[in-house]
């Protein structure tokens, strides 16, 4: 393991904007502990004051309205697990190298999120019947110095389509306690299965529209090419990761080690292999707890290790579609959605 | 004027991709004739055999055919004069520099256009309900190297909505000659009233589809930030260019002396103006010829000049839609969509 700047138990990436990673190889249950849960921002912090913010519901709606903060913590709450992944996670494994934050392992976590339904709001505003996307305006903003970019300020917003809708939640507690100014103080949008670019923090408007919807984090940044035309980042590819041997780590030679870590995608996870070999050959990990959709499973696997030497290991992860993970990487991702297979080195002495 | 390396009487902007572009001083006639026109390819000139070649129309369509040249050549056509004009025009005049080919004034023209209306082929396929936007491809393909691209070869495409196809003309012949292989040979989509980018050279497939086409020439490049979001460059913008005095001209003092140009737009001029004395006062210019929607007017106004010094010349234009010519430039519009006051400063002795 490198040399790393440690704050509070994170890996600083980036001060400004704020990047914090959670090394990987501290994995040690189903939930992220918040003060462990690797942070992301493209602007400054917003300072919101919890009795001033409203959040707007508008657009393609019939009845356009407001809500206070304490109106929106009465309404019928849900708590569910949602994995939370950067569309550049595993970014620092590409080679060559790209622009963009150099995450290694650890921009993921698993966190419970309560909150409401998107759908309560969206039944109260009453859809027309020309709303097609919906987008998500957090309070964070600011000027953009990329040539491309507009001028001006530009406000960090995401769409989904409107099928996408019943699956969100508007979290305001996040493993339990208030969420952190961090983490979207006082509400965030949870899109379960999707990278986490789109469960837009600090939310403050819903914009209901009748067309795709383009904004800067939606085409110039946060897309790929998908069959020669670009398109925005959604769903979180199949991946499974090792944190335990970590990458440069000694283990013992001719013992038992808990080979560990976790796998996701967008849905369910249906199995996770290893290879202690480089690839050459597999076995099947065992799968721990019960299965969440877009929540992380944990998986482990126990390596006889032979003699003093060196070994390359590999997890890949299947979901419920069928899916698995690529041997190459897939170039017309651009600087994102990293889930070719991580080779992992250790020395056996 | 600056020293320029001409070739045909175009200056060369560059040999790979070839752009070769027209001194607008040489303006002389409604017609630019085919050698002076302008030339802007991305990729190597297409060589294509006549008789091999076939033009696809599929997609959202109940019959797709193929269509030869010779075939084509058999259907009604009509002729049009259209301005063409590069999306990125007069971008030598942007400060600070931004990247592209540093047109001065003359990446444009105005040709006769004749083939067959789009429309002709579209009631032969039978469009389905369901079409929405209408792709167009040329045979110029290559590999992009800029970082944001798509890997491996990007074709030039372009799409239309639906509701602009009606306009659409499918040109093989240019000022009544075959179109030359610079220009398109053999068939050329006109998109009269939009920026030159839209009428695809080299034509060899005409794709219908249901949804939006986002690939690499509609969003990475030749689009703009409309309003936040990215939107594909459409409508030439209203624009005024004066042809003589050309830029460092030296003019007689105390004489009567003909400051001509051309104006166009998306649609009608309805008038244009000219200023001597750097914007302060403007008189109005004397449209020359008769309107013609999407092709450029000529225009002149009488100049009385002032005894010995230096004067600074504008020229601005008024469409039928009341549109005129901003007087800064708009940085959202990116590297395209100049058209801004220009100033031309001339010596009088």
């Amino acid at each position: 393991m490198k040399d790393r700047q440690l704050r509070d138990g994170k890996i600083v990436r980036s001060e400004e904007p704020l990047n914090l990673e959670s090394p990987f190889e501290n994995l040690d249950g189903f939930i992220t502990p918040t003060a462990r849960f690797y942070v992301r921002t493209h602007f400054p912090v917003p300072k919101i004051d919890k009795d001033e913010w409203r959040l707007s519901i508008l657009g393609e709606v019939e009845k356009p309205f407001d809500i206070s903060f304490d109106e929106l913590s009465k309404l019928e709450t849900r708590t569910l697990p949602v994995t939370l992944e950067c569309a550049g996670n595993n970014r620092e494994f590409l080679e060559p190298k790209v622009k963009g934050v150099q995450w290694a392992l650890g921009a993921v976590g698993n966190a419970n999120w309560t909150g409401v339904s998107l759908s309560i709001l969206l039944e109260r505003a009453g859809l027309k019947s020309s709303a097609r996307e919906i987008i998500f305006e957090g309070a964070d903003a600011g000027e953009l110095e990329e040539a491309k970019a507009p001028r001006g300020k530009v406000t960090f917003a995401r769409s989904i389509p409107l099928e996408k809708a019943q699956d969100v939640l508007l979290a305001y507690r996040m493993n339990d306690v208030d969420l952190p100014p961090l983490h979207g103080f006082p509400l965030r949008a949870i899109v379960p299965g999707w990278y986490a670019m789109a469960s837009i923090k600090w939310l403050t408007r819903i914009v209901v529209t009748d067309r795709s919807f383009n904004g800067y984090y939606q085409t110039l940044d946060y897309a790929f090419w998908k069959n020669g035309e670009l398109a925005p980042l959604r769903e979180m590819q199949t991946k499974a990761q090792i944190a335990r041997p970590a990458n440069g780590e000694t283990v013992p030679a001719n013992s038992n080690v808990r080979v560990h870590g976790a796998a996701w995608t967008s849905g369910e996870i249906s199995k996770v292999e290893v290879s202690v070999d480089g690839g050459s050959t597999w076995k099947e990990a065992k799968l721990l707890g019960e299965s969440k959709p877009n929540a992380w499973r944990l998986w482990e696997y126990n390596w006889q290790t032979p003699k003093a030497g060196s070994a390359t290991l590999i997890a890949r992860a299947f979901d419920s579609r069928g899916e698995t993970q690529p041997v190459e990487r897939d170039w017309d991702r651009g600087t994102y959605m990293i889930n070719q297979l991580l080779p992992i080195n250790v020395a056996i002495e």
